[in-house]
C-alpha cells in the first residue's frame, strides 16, 4: 500500500478522496496568453517549439500529390493552426496551436472548432486587434515579476541539452540555461511576449529533482 | 486541398511551413500557477474539478482488496497527486494534478517524477512556503486586470450546463454565466486563487462561436 506517499490525501490536506463522477469526462484543453503579433508569435510556436506541424492531408490522392511535391520542393502551406477564431464585434482573434495531429481534424470550419476543443494541451493565442502596430502598446505581462501570479508552461523535449542548443541557435531568449545554478538539466525560455517556458526532458528530471521527490 | 483556409499558412503570416524534426516529441507538459494555500487548491482541483482522482492500484490483489472496501464504506486515500515536489532550500513545494490516470504510475518517488512529466495536460500549483498564514500576503495576480498578460486555462467538460450548475452549488465564483451576454454556452469561473477557467463543452462550442469559425 502506498496510501502513505507524498501524493496520497493523507499527506496533501484539502486533497479530496471521493471521485466525482460529475467530473470524468473533463480534461485541461488550452492555456491562453494574449499575444501583441501574432505574425511574431505563430512563428515562434511554429517554427521553434514545433507545435502545430503535422501535415494536413484530405485525401489519399492528395497525400500521394504531396509525396510527390515533398521530394521536389520545400513544403508550402502545409502546416496548420489547429484553429483559428476571429471576432471583429470584440476585436479579437484567437489562434490555437498544439502538438496534436491535425491530419484527423474536420475540414468544415464549425466542426473543426468542436474538433480543436477535444484535443489536450493546447494553446490558445488571444491577439486583441492592432497591439501589433500601436506605439503606446506597452507589451503584456508575463506574471513573473510584480504582480506576480501565472508562472510558465512546461514543454517536455526530448533532450534538453540539445533542444537548448537549437532554441541557442534560433535566437531565443533564456532566463535560465541547463547548466544555469541549481536544477542542471531544466531550462526556461521566453517566448516573445516575454512569457516563461520550462523545457526538460524524461531522462534527467528525475535525478534533477531526487531531493525534492 | 485546403491550403487556404483560416489554418493555412497562406492565410496566417509567421506560421512556418517547414516541420524541424528536432520537435517532433516535444508535447505540452504543464501550466504553472503560484497558489496562496495548498490545502485551498488541492480541495478546489481534486473535489471541484476533478483532477487527480484515479484509484491508484499497486497490485492486482490490492485492487481486489479495494473492490471489497469500496462496496462497504467511502473511498479513503485514493485521490493521487500525480507528484509532489518539495524544495526546503528555495522553500517552495509543486503540486502536479491532471485528469491522467495514475494508475500506472510508478510508486518509487523519483521514477514518479519523469512519468508525471511524460503526462500531458497537467497543472503545476506552486505554493510559496508561509503565505497562507501570512497577514501581510496580498495574493496573486491572476493576468486579467491590469497590467494583463495569462488569460485563463480551458477545460473541457462533458455539458456546460450541467457543469456549471454543479459548480454553482459548489459555491465557486464566477466570471461568466454560461448564458450571461455572448457566447452563450461558455462560462469562466475562478479558482480559489482568483484564475480564470474557462468551461465549455463539444456539443455547443461550435454552434457558439460558428461566427467567428
Amino acid at each position: 500500500m502506498a496510501s502513505e506517499s507524498k501524493e496520497s490525501s493523507a499527506y496533501n490536506p484539502g486533497l479530496q478522496a471521493t471521485p466525482d463522477d460529475a467530473t470524468k469526462s473533463s480534461f485541461m484543453q488550452h492555456t491562453t496568453f494574449r499575444i501583441k503579433d501574432p505574425k511574431v508569435s505563430l512563428d515562434f510556436y511554429s517554427r521553434v517549439l514545433g507545435m502545430s506541424n503535422e501535415l494536413y492531408l484530405d485525401t489519399y490522392l492528395e497525400a500521394v500529390a504531396w509525396a510527390v511535391l515533398l521530394s521536389h520542393r520545400p513544403l508550402g502551406n502545409l502546416k496548420r493552426l489547429l484553429k483559428r477564431l476571429d471576432f471583429p464585434e470584440m476585436k479579437f482573434s484567437s489562434y490555437f496551436m498544439g502538438y496534436e495531429d491535425v491530419a484527423s481534424a474536420p475540414s468544415n470550419s464549425v466542426d473543426r472548432t468542436a474538433w480543436t476543443i477535444g484535443q489536450k494541451a493546447t494553446i490558445e493565442l488571444t491577439h486583441n486587434w492592432g497591439t501589433e502596430s500601436d506605439p503606446e502598446f506597452k507589451g503584456y505581462h508575463n506574471g513573473n515579476s510584480e504582480p506576480r501570479g501565472f508562472g510558465h508552461i512546461g514543454i517536455t523535449v526530448d533532450d534538453t541539452y540539445k533542444a537548448c542548443e537549437r532554441l541557442e541557435c534560433l535566437g531565443v531568449e533564456f532566463v535560465k540555461k541547463p547548466d544555469d545554478v541549481n536544477m542542471k538539466g531544466i531550462a526556461f525560455i521566453k517566448d516573445p511576449d516575454g512569457y516563461w517556458i520550462e523545457v526538460f526532458d524524461l531522462k534527467t528530471i528525475g535525478s534533477t529533482t531526487a531531493g525534492a521527490a
